[in-house]
C-alpha cells in the first residue's frame, strides 16, 4: 500500500502519477512474457487493488490484469463493491473486463491507448455502469509503446 | 468426469441432460445463500468444467458460475481456448461472462432462461465470439424458478 497526495487542482498529474503505477505493472507481465497490460485500482489515494495480464501462466482467458485488480481490491476494501475507486489501465478494456466494472459499479476508468479491436468501446453499447466516468489518452504513447514492442518481438 | 453418450438425433434431450448438470450446481449455489445460477463446460460429451456463483462467499463480482467454469474447463483441458465444447449456463449470461467466452472462442453457449436487465443480449451488439452458437430456452421454467423463489424468499 502507498500513499501520495496531490493538489486537487492537479487532476492530470495525479492520473499520470498513478498510471506509471499501471505501466509497472505491466512490466512485470513483459517480464513473464505475457502481454504487456497492467492496471491498479486506487481508492482515496491509496493503491487497493493490482494485477497484471497472466494468462498464459494460468492458461485462463479470465486472467486479465483488470480481473485480478478487481479481485485484489475487493479483498483489501473487504467488500465488493468499488465506489470511489478509480481502475488505472494500461489499455482499454476489453468487454469481459468493462462487464466487471459494471458489477463493481467503479466510480472511474482511467486507460493508457485505446484497442480498437478488442476493447468495449468499438462495440458502440455502453457495457459500463452509470456511475462509472471513462477517461483515455492518459501516457497513452508509453502504454502503446509497450504492448507494440512485444509484438513486434514475436514476428 | 462422467460420460454420457446420445443419440445424434436427440440434440434436445443432450441439451436438457446436461442443463440438469448445470441446475445442480445452481442448487449448490442456492444452498450457500448466493444467487443460484450454475454452469458446466461439456467437450465431446465430457464435463470437464463446472461451477456456480459465489460472489457472495469470495466478496468478488467475478466469481460468477461461468468465469468458474470457464476457468475449470481450461485446467481440465491444458490450454485457453474451449473449442468444441460447450457452456450450459441456467441463466443468460452478463457481459462479463459473454466478453470471457469471447477469449475461449468456446463453440456453443446453451443458456435456460432469459435475463432481460442484465443478460448480455439486451445490450444489442454482439458481444460473442464469430464462432460461438448461441441456443437459449433449454429447461427454460425451471432455471428461472430457482432464481424466483430465491428472490421472493429474499424480500
Amino acid at each position: 500500500m502507498s500513499f501520495y497526495n496531490f493538489d486537487n487542482n492537479d487532476a492530470e498529474a495525479e492520473d499520470q502519477h498513478y498510471m506509471r503505477l499501471a505501466l509497472a505493472e505491466a512490466e512485470k507481465a513483459l517480464a513473464e512474457e505475457e502481454i504487456p497490460i497492467g492496471a491498479i485500482v486506487v481508492c482515496k489515494n491509496r493503491i487497493v487493488g493490482r494485477g497484471y495480464n497472466l494468462t498464459e501462466r494460468f492458461n485462463d482467458v479470465t486472467a486479465h490484469a483488470e480481473m485480478q485488480a478487481f479481485t485484489s481490491a475487493a479483498q483489501t476494501i473487504g467488500g465488493k463493491y468499488l465506489r470511489d475507486c478509480t481502475l488505472y489501465v494500461t489499455i482499454e478494456p476489453c468487454v469481459m473486463c468493462a462487464g466487471a466494472s459494471y458489477w463493481t459499479q467503479i466510480s472511474r476508468i482511467v486507460y493508457g491507448a485505446r484497442e480498437e479491436k478488442r476493447g468495449f468501446i468499438s462495440k458502440g453499447a455502453n457495457l459500463l455502469h452509470p456511475k462509472t466516468v471513462l477517461k483515455g489518452d492518459v501516457l497513452a504513447e508509453e502504454c502503446a509503446a509497450l504492448m507494440k514492442n512485444f509484438f513486434a518481438k514475436r514476428r
